[in-house]
């Protein structure tokens, strides 16, 4: 399946991404950059808190999700930009060696009246490795039209 | 000021971070991570695209929000965990030399039941060197009660 446009992303249709191992070395690289608490950075801190050892960031499990989606190559030629995001909510740790992949749902897609494209709300929900719900939230996107002339 | 607890985040109370400037090569390492889309990673493909130019991830801007709010020391005792987001929307784009600043409010706290913490409803609002809104969100924060014995 090639990149989609505006008109593909009809309401109920559902995508799944690849998966993708989150390492222990990706979880700090990140954290030491966007989220440096002591159970994202430091796994002998992280054995004394509430995780009982490291977890990742949920900026860096929110990203993740995202990429993963981009990875199908759905949004190559279409996406034109993020507009927003609802309803975010991490519903437990990623910790190193998990899986993530995420299911993608097309919840409402808006035309714009000026121009020719449109927002698109998708649902993503992520699961680890064992089915489990990870996080879920709402991604607004902005996808163009099919272009004129490009029938396939 | 130290580090606070639930019981310092009171409703309206408001925090001002450090700024940041976000360079080109953080904007495209960013990227090639976790949202490889051309208008964040290609100079010479962005300059074609709607924004005219390179201009960082919206899951980028949204980690460093949050980084410079826990760069002010005020989460380090007390955060337990993100519980979620709402209402995130990224208002303009977000350049290589642009500085981002956020204001922080509190907006709710919710006391747990069982559970010697609480739950902050944070609004982050970001805004560029030129006080341009950028973007903003509801971060939803576990926050530890002060411990017994600790006044200060």
């Amino acid at each position: 399946m090639g990149s989609l446009y505006f008109e593909d992303f009809t309401v109920g249709r559902r995508f799944t991404t690849p998966g993708k191992t989150l390492t222990e070395g990706e979880i700090v690289a990140f954290a030491m950059l966007y989220d440096p608490q002591p159970f994202h950075i430091d796994a002998e801190a992280a054995k004394e808190s509430l995780f009982g050892g490291l977890i990742a960031s949920g900026f860096q499990t929110l990203a993740l999700c995202f990429r993963l989606f981009h990875m199908t190559g759905l949004l190559n030629a279409g996406s034109v930009a993020g507009a927003g995001c609802d309803e975010l909510r991490w519903h437990r740790p990623v910790r190193p060696g998990d899986t993530l992949r995420v299911e993608v749902e097309v919840l409402e897609a808006t035309p714009s009246r000026t121009r020719p494209q449109g927002t698109i709300r998708f649902a993503y929900r992520a699961f680890n490795q064992r089915g489990e719900p990870a996080l879920s939230f709402i991604l607004l996107h902005i996808i163009a039209r099919r272009p004129a002339g490009n029938g396939d």
